[in-house]
């Protein structure tokens, strides 16, 4: 006889452990429609209040990444990674990362999804590019990795279903908000996906899901037992997001940057939260011994301009026009431009991440609701961030908007991300610690 | 612009207090349709967690209430009082206690539920009376009070109909067991019933939803200041239910039993409880200056007839053959016959309600889930009760059911509901407490 999810709810809200199979019956009803909504959102508002123990959250993992397909990578010689943040404002490390390890000898198969709300997408920014695909079926994913060495293609709904069908749930019914449900929702595609190593970076701050260092490290240690457990070899990363990554936020922008900083230039915390990120990609992989040998191999793909080949070559293989790369914002025109700036000489103390990503999204460079169209024009140039200086009547941001309207209403938003003030700026570092793979956790 | 059920759900879970405008809009919202039911789950999951504050409480009674019509029992001039059991195995006091305060001057609109698993419903039990009709329009139930000072009908589904359609979602989703939840959707009904006065009866044990007497007390006493603070008399009866109340447990065997209660005869723990539901509803509608009162004014409407008499009209006012009542099993006759005993002489050390509660579903009595019907001749007559001695042979309890596998499906409950043995069965108090319309609780 089938468990009935009713009782398993109750259990669960009194702080009763389920045991393995039950979850694994729980999901696969629900996936194939014999569970109801309702009882599946109580199910997971129980969880929300509850928690889960270690094994439950692995068992919810496992269940969810067997739902569907999993991806074979056996016929990759190269040794396979794979990364995945928890998001942020100007956040286009993948962009940098994933064509600098391939130059190294890794093999980066990525699922990337598209942006909600304030914070943008992969899959958005990639598509700002002229052509490119990013709606690959797992045979060419798994062609274009062999031959490039690094393919970024948008969640397949092939693979974990039971993630995309409980995760829409949860956002309908206000049950997001769970350590256990968000790890074991980006583990059980990390799982699927197939790579051997995988390095997780945990964003910390205004601009992110996880709001305080302690609970961004709970979810990153969470995640690197699911995943070791999993027979997988895992590190992770927390990093700052209380102020926005880079000095450009959208689409077509934040390409522009990722080229830049590939092309051995662009700012320096994007440089620096990517390298990192590649280097304990390179480590966990087995492509470097150490992370200091990791460090100097990313740099040598930057300056032998190997890493900005990559990109290319990824943009090429997806059928993108890859000349655009040189050209502003991609060759894209903005609807409507302007700026942000203040009548006085100061510094900018402060540069909200949240408030920077709110003005991003009414500029049309983001999507309010899902299926939403992006503008992939749209966005902010940031000419100066926190702790630098700014004068009178300068651009402190610039601003390219869909409309004038929208434009307005980015200046709107920025007002009340950013203080400028004589005070010097807070100094926090970009990246808060390092779960490095020998570590317990 | 309208809250989000979302934030709602988040807030509600973090042990936030909601304000009665939020609760209000979600109630309003739910029963227009505007809000999907897995929301609604995962929002009435929360409350099962957190629980509610008595004003969050009373703000949901007071949405539900307000949720359809609203009987208005200004037209009545004698004095309207309500009772609510919390239910149980052979619980036949409304049959018994209506009829009697009808009898003492009071007037008794009530509305009851049909039976869903091991606890019968008085509507169930009514309907075992050939021709009785409790499908009244509040237009007829009205007109009968007014008439006849007693009308029993099933729950309106113009009354309450939040309380309703969010009863139906937490049978379906596993949120029934909140003290919040409960006490609101007695007490919506209860105060959309319109009676000044209220007695409750919540009954404690294993055939009982509360199991214990620490989680009846603290239900009682929320549902006592929900209707106090809506300006309402209100008294609560904490009653035994770990044995069956009476000796006759199903549908037309327990309207039989009512009957020879009124008569004057009857088991003497139906006749204790009934009178004081009946003692505390006549005191908390005024028509006794106090409970010694009240409980004479009860004997001497069982004494004079008058109480069996009211039982007649009712019956005859609701299109049923009062004749019947004279009648054993009302004239029905059940399938198949048998009687559970044992082989040696003993006394009964236990009866367990829940596992007789089993038996009387067995038999055809009650319903496994909505919409099911019950067999009117079906259930069990109690031969020895706890405590009573019984001889090798001689049945314990006769079984009517709707076919022999009923029958021996009956018999295989009883077996496990029913101690035997030499020792004598434990004393335990019928009423276990009053909470007195006069104390603080």
């Amino acid at each position: 006889m089938s468990p009935d999810i009713r009782r398993l709810s109750d259990r669960k809200r009194r702080g009763e452990e389920l045991s393995a199979e039950e979850i694994a019956w729980l999901v696969e009803a629900y996936t194939a429609g014999e569970i109801d909504d309702a009882p599946m959102a109580a199910w997971l508002m129980a969880v929300c209040c509850a928690g889960m123990t270690d094994a439950e959250t692995q068992a919810l993992t496992d269940a969810m990444a067997r739902s569907g397909e999993m991806l074979n990578l056996a016929c990759i010689d190269a040794p396979t990674v794979d990364k995945h943040s928890t998001g942020g404002v100007g956040d286009k490390i993948t962009l940098v990362a994933a064509p600098i390890v391939a130059a190294c000898g890794g093999c980066v198969v990525k699922m990337s999804g598209r942006g909600l709300g304030h914070t943008g997408g992969t899959i958005d920014k990639l598509e700002a590019i002229p052509g490119l695909r990013t709606d690959l079926t797992p045979e060419e994913l798994l062609a274009q990795a062999r031959e490039v060495g690094v393919a970024v293609a948008s969640q397949s709904k092939a693979l974990a279903p039971a993630d995309g069908k409980m995760y829409a749930l949860r956002d309908a019914t206000g049950t997001v908000d769970s350590r256990a449900l968000i790890a074991s929702s980006i583990m059980s595609k990390k799982l699927a996906g197939g790579a051997q190593a995988i390095v997780l970076e945990v964003t910390v701050g205004s601009g992110a899901f996880m709001e305080t260092v302690d609970e961004g490290r709970a979810l990153a240690e969470l995640m690197v037992r699911i995943g070791r457990r999993a027979g997988r070899c895992v590190a992770a990363l927390l990093t700052d997001m209380s102020r926005p990554l880079g000095r450009a936020v959208g689409n077509a922008i934040e390409v522009e940057e990722a080229a830049a900083v590939l092309a051995g230039g662009g700012p320096a915390d994007v440089r620096e939260v990517a390298l990192a990120i590649v280097s304990w990609m390179l480590a966990t992989a087995g492509l470097a011994s150490g992370i200091d040998e990791a460090h100097e191999a990313a740099d040598e793909a930057l300056r032998s301009g190997a890493a900005a080949e990559k990109l290319a070559a990824l943009v090429e293989a997806q059928g993108g026009d890859a000349s655009a790369l040189d050209r502003a914002l991609l060759g894209h025109t903005p609807a409507a431009v302007g700026a942000w700036g203040i009548d006085r000489e100061g510094i900018v103390t402060r540069m909200d991440a949240l408030g920077v990503g709110r003005a991003a999204l009414a500029t049309g460079a983001g999507r309010r609701c899902k299926g939403g169209a992006v503008d992939p024009a749209a966005g902010l140039r940031i000419i100066s961030v926190e702790g630098e200086r700014t004068r009178a009547g300068e651009p402190v941001v610039e601003v390219m908007a869909s409309s004038g309207e929208h434009l307005q209403d980015a200046l709107v938003e920025l007002g009340a991300a950013i203080i400028v003030s004589e005070r010097a700026a807070e100094q926090r570092p970009l990246i808060i610690d390092v779960l490095a793979p020998e570590e317990r956790v």
